[in-house]
């Protein structure tokens, strides 16, 4: 990536980006009252278990959805089923990370609570013994790309936006997304798209490896997922699971043993009013844009 | 690697590498009674040695040609050669890695005396002081395959394969094998490789960077190998070594702390019954096929 | 990089970059006694400073440059200047690195203070939180190539040489030196060229990714960096920098915690007569190479 490339990166999430944090912000999000915050499908012919945040339009997490995305995760290790597909029922958007309506004013134990539950379910998806596939279906931005980038393979639609842009609200990224980032992407492209907090293309994504597949459509990436998935059928799965958990070890191991640390100086992080003041600044930024 | 690729490349294992271990398991093996199992030539023009397995067709590991190679390894130190060039003697196979036979109902003691004369080695090929470089006249599977990325270059016949693939056998590859992976090719491809088990094409293996090149036939292969190792005429050979030795020092450091819990770990592992079942449904796959 | 690519390589190296310092060593440098050795120039405008070792023609580093430098890298954190470009007055070289007159019979005293002084130099560098970029105006060699590395961007112009070749002149490259090079570059280039010293032309560092850019000239090089540090303009400061710092914990924490014990290393090193027999060589073999 040379600094041309890098700045109509930054130009593209200046324009369609921050509408996206913005309208979760804005808007009244019908879905959810009433419905599962997460939708499990299971495939009885294949085994595979297909996970969908369900909170349209923009998929972003709060509290009660990353409680209830940590039992579906449970779920689906204790099924033993084959492999978990993770997408979302939002026409447009994979996920767009945490919901900045939980960040801004924040309670101090809803919050501690939110980042439990969130390393919580990191720390499941990212060490399950079970092969795991992200299907893209739209954008994934901050917390929404660490979950793709927790997955074994990412398969995402065209014209969508992947990054972790933490660092443009002020929150710098923590040193496991650091080493997440280096597990999947080079060293090189690592450093620059973290202290930019570079949202990127698919084709883009594509292009640094952020992504594995670019898929038609949503169904597409479905079909793709459960190939991506079928590729283990034969592999004894202990054997596949310890593998995996010998190579993502320092990622688990920094997100277990550092759990309680991180959680406290996230509540820190978030509640310092310089904080609040720069996530402000970034919505204020983002509705001058639209 | 897209999964389609992927999947191509376990077929062609499913074909070809199946037969391999199985040949190497139901074959009786003439050159393992009278002759050296490890066949060194030093040519004094140059300081070079070349070091072979000589245990055609399969070129697999028993603990009588361990306990051999490592002397062999001791004697290119200790005799202070310029570098050292891997190869086998078998027309086919630059080694099958772990001979299958060690590993089915294995007796403890000869167990534990191969997966310790295997790690000394891996330490002592991963640590040299002097310049190493594989020529892969063939097949290289298993310990095999890691043999070779233990030298510090790897050039390769046209039309063979190439993998670690123990998790097809249902045994976890180790945190080391896992370090050692990263250190030649990308983060993706090794976690893909590995939790796959993915044995690669001559091809592949120059595309991800496994191998750094592609030789017509042995003799080019060998030719190239000098060409490698003649780079480092001028180097001072301890700056060299030790800088090495610092590229390389998670990998040595892990060898080195854990070896007898690793010893320990593999026999445990390969006595487990459900470990024997994998390896004879491996094998049992392996026949179906032929 | 295969064999052959290597091989030219080092053929350029001993053409030029020999030749580079033995010129260091034998010419009088003329700016080293009445001017400053670091000029600082702030672009009031932007907010950037330019930092230039002006010490022509080899702009390479004596006790003195160093502990200037480490006052200027000061200056730069503590008025809060938006980013850093470093470069050089020389014609045609960024940095030989360290002086070779400085290690050639060194008194000890000096020696360990001129070592203390680089490290502080690479720490307060490595990992400073304003954004960084190198423009190389020519040759960057030793620890001229590690300096450039430790900035965040690089942007060099044609037809110079660039790399890490102390082991050529017997020096083994220190542990921290190869993870700041597996920040950058792919860790199978690593390993090649941290042990054979190698030193790249222009094209070759962009396509290993150890640069960036190339730029015309020094003013199109002066531009391209203001270009790379203004993309961080509306990113959070402290968020932006404590990210970079993840990023480089590891560099970080080996080259502060090891401060003493490398300073100690490096004085018995050098003083070492065999290392003393290694310098002059290298230097005899320029000299006949000319």
């Amino acid at each position: 990536m040379n600094s041309t490339c890098l700045q109509k990166t930054t130009r593209i999430l200046n324009k369609n980006v921050f509408k996206c944090f913005l309208n979760s912000h804005i808007r009244n999000q019908s879905s959810a009252t009433n419905q599962s915050l997460i939708l499990t499908d299971v495939n009885d012919k294949t085994g595979f278990a297909t996970v969908a945040f369900n909170r349209p339009p923009m998929s972003n997490f709060t509290l009660e959805l990353l409680q209830d995305f940590s039992k579906s995760l449970d779920e689906v290790e204790s099924k033993n089923y084959k492999g978990m597909i993770l997408t979302s029922t939002s026409p447009t958007v994979f996920s767009a990370g945490l919901d900045l309506k939980e960040l801004l004013n924040p309670e101090p134990a809803r919050l501690k609570a939110l980042r439990t539950a969130y390393i919580d379910c990191c720390i499941k998806l990212y060490s399950s013994m079970y092969p795991t596939v992200a299907a893209i279906n739209g954008h994934a931005i901050g917390g929404g790309c660490f979950i793709a980038m927790a997955c074994e393979y990412r398969i995402m639609l065209p014209n969508s936006k992947i990054g972790l842009n933490e660092t443009q609200l002020g929150i710098a990224i923590p040193e496991v997304a650091v080493h997440a980032t280096r597990n999947i992407i080079s060293s090189r492209d690592a450093e620059m798209a973290l202290t930019l907090g570079s949202v990127f293309t698919t084709d883009e994504a594509l292009k640094i490896g952020l992504i594995d597949e670019v898929a038609e459509n949503k169904e597409d990436a479905l079909a793709k997922s459960e190939k991506f998935l079928s590729l283990f059928k034969k592999i004894p799965k202990r054997a596949r699971g310890i593998t995996k958990q010998f190579f993502r070890k320092k990622v688990i191991d920094l997100m277990t043993n550092n759990r309680e640390k991180d959680v406290e100086a996230f509540v820190s992080y978030v509640m310092n009013p310089a904080s609040q003041k720069s996530f402000q600044a970034f919505l204020d930024e983002a509705k001058n844009k639209k």
